[in-house]
């Protein structure tokens, strides 16, 4: 095997390709990155058995040449060195060969580089997807549903199905879904009639996947094809390739979970709440979901409050846009009202309350795409 | 006391005077922040008794008014929960208030913090440096006197004599030198007459205090005055106060190590080498002083190589300016070398080796200020 590549295009694949690879695996041939050559271009491989990344850099696309002189061939490269010797190479063009005895040169300028290679046939082969349950979604909605949903997954193995996202169809809507069983985020997106007949049930997508993926994903307007199986689901773009395993179980009912009526509904701006409770969540550093108070004033007002009697306490009224209904009490986890604030896209928000013991929604004004559920804290 | 002041200039100061609070000093006290309110303007303490800060923030200066409604008094906070509170004020304008009670009221738009504040009358005082042992320098000539030096000294405890930069006058000069027995780091300024009979010996400045004070230092052409006692240093802008402890013991006698003769030497570009260098340390990860081999190959080339059985090797050719003298093999620290030419200031050096197991010089090509010294590893 031997080919020249451009190290900019190299260095992005090698980048995407490493965020699969963990140095912790049970399977020693999974810290090495897979190379591929073929007359086609290069195609990278990372894996750490739950998620698997494939990268291709064509040989040549939109008459741009990225490899040449390819012969065709494939080896395993310890991935731990590899991505700092493609980032510190001296010139933009790098020449990689192997020999019979799989010794790997990466030569770029003056600097040449001698790696022990594995043997390609050692590393496990990643399963083909068969599946006519696909769909498709521009990248950016899928990035935004990753970003509006995923930090309400649970961050504890004791209910690990909870650790991922559900990702449901209904009616003409796809859903993405998380909850940690103390909050919930949900978002919606209206199919238009593309879902046809597809449908699948119970798919949960591990939370940590969504993460990465979104890390790779750069923001465009192209679409992903997302294709599910009983027991993994694949991403698939022009040249990447990512596919993750999903969570065993039943995902809980959460639609009964919210509140169908409201006692309280307040309207503010998303921006001055969240740097209010931003304030107001300043003094218990130590408590990690520190806990802050809403206390409706009168027609025009909300009073956000912390307390904690060793530091002192922050008091800041919080002018609103309307607030009808009931007057209100109420205590919640200011880290998890951030989160919700911080994923909504629209300058002001409608937040319904139930009572101080009862869930609250929060949406965006004029708007039921995204859904945000926190359950109070006891205090009174 | 109670003063209205403007929170990016409270900001500026809180992170200068931060540097030296630590969360960890055995007198409690001293985990806070004192603030003096005066006609004159504002002053902020913070110390962890080895070194001590104070920030001063005028009333006004320059015509601009930063602080008004000054009611003189003293107060100190938690340092804690300080900065994160003035960062996120709502607005540019902060009113600070103390009752007779020690209560501290923060206020800012429709922000309001209550603090728990301590009796300054608690905090230690500072000592007040009596000395003529003063010199003054340009703020940015100090920058680059510590960022040349500080990088060298020893990070053991085991001799803490060498945890610290030297300062010392010789002649007319000034010379700051570090070292860790493994390598040196020389600068030498001309001070042209300024100096008139000052002397001191032995002025040893912790490697810690003068790596706080160069953050803090913004780059100037101020300059800033150096006054030395017997166990003190304090460093004074217009209004900035930077007080170290210096360290106990004799700093050893480091003249000898530098060679006077030399075998070899070559002339060769800075960056060049530095990131042939850093290319040929990548295969050693964990090994924190990876060790390269430098080998003259002829009159315009040497090789830099190294190699990690298990991982691979490394052999890059580098063309030099000159090369004059005994063809030379020599292995030493990766590390050490490159940060010596990080800090050198010229676009060529001028390397002067004395056979493979004697300490070689870098220094910039016609330049005499800067010296930096490498003993060798043995690998032959």
């Amino acid at each position: 095997m031997k080919f020249t590549i451009q190290r900019d295009q190299l260095m992005a694949s090698v980048q995407d390709v490493m965020k699969a690879i963990s140095s912790r695996t049970t399977i020693p041939i999974l810290t090495g990155m897979k190379l591929e050559a073929s007359e086609d271009g290069i195609k990278l491989t990372g894996s750490d058995s739950d998620v698997s990344i494939e990268s291709f850099i064509p040989a040549e696309e939109d008459g741009i040449v990225y490899v040449e002189d390819i012969q065709p061939g494939s080896i395993v490269l310890q991935a731990k060195y590899f991505p700092d010797i493609v980032r510190k190479l001296p010139q933009s063009s790098v020449h990689i060969s192997v020999d019979d005895h799989l010794n790997v040169s990466i030569q770029s300028g003056s600097a040449e580089f001698h790696l022990n290679g594995q043997d390609a046939e050692e590393y496990p082969q990643l399963p083909q997807l068969q599946t006519e349950h696909s769909l498709e979604i521009p990248i950016d909605l899928l990035k935004t549903l990753i970003k509006q949903t995923v930090f309400a997954v649970s961050t504890s193995e004791t209910r690990p199905i909870l650790t991922g996202v559900n990702m449901q169809i209904s009616g003409d809507d796809l859903y993405f879904v998380a909850t940690d069983s103390h909050r919930l985020a949900s978002r919606k997106v209206p199919m238009n009639g593309q879902l046809k007949n597809l449908s699948f049930e119970n798919v949960v997508i591990p939370g940590k996947s969504l993460t990465e993926l979104n890390k790779i994903l750069d923001d465009s307007q192209e679409t992903i094809e997302i294709s599910v199986t009983e027991n993994q689901i694949l991403f698939r773009t022009k040249h990447l390739y990512f596919l993750s395993r999903l969570l065993d179980g039943n995902y809980p009912e959460t639609s009964r979970l919210i509140p169908e009526q409201s006692k309280t509904v307040v309207q503010i701006d998303t921006k001055e709440l969240l740097q209010s409770i931003d304030r107001a969540s300043l003094l218990a550093k130590e408590n990690r979901n520190s806990v802050v108070k809403l206390v409706t004033k009168n027609d025009t007002q909300v009073e956000i409050t912390s307390n904690s009697p060793e530091v002192g306490k922050v008091v800041e009224e919080v002018r609103t846009e309307s607030l009808e209904g009931e007057e209100l009490k109420i205590s919640f986890s200011a880290k998890y009202m951030m989160d919700a604030l911080k994923v909504m896209d629209s300058e002001k928000v409608n937040i319904q309350f139930t009572g101080a013991m009862r869930p609250f929604l929060i949406q965006p004004i004029d708007d039921d795409q995204i859904l945000q559920l926190i359950l109070p804290v006891r205090t009174y």
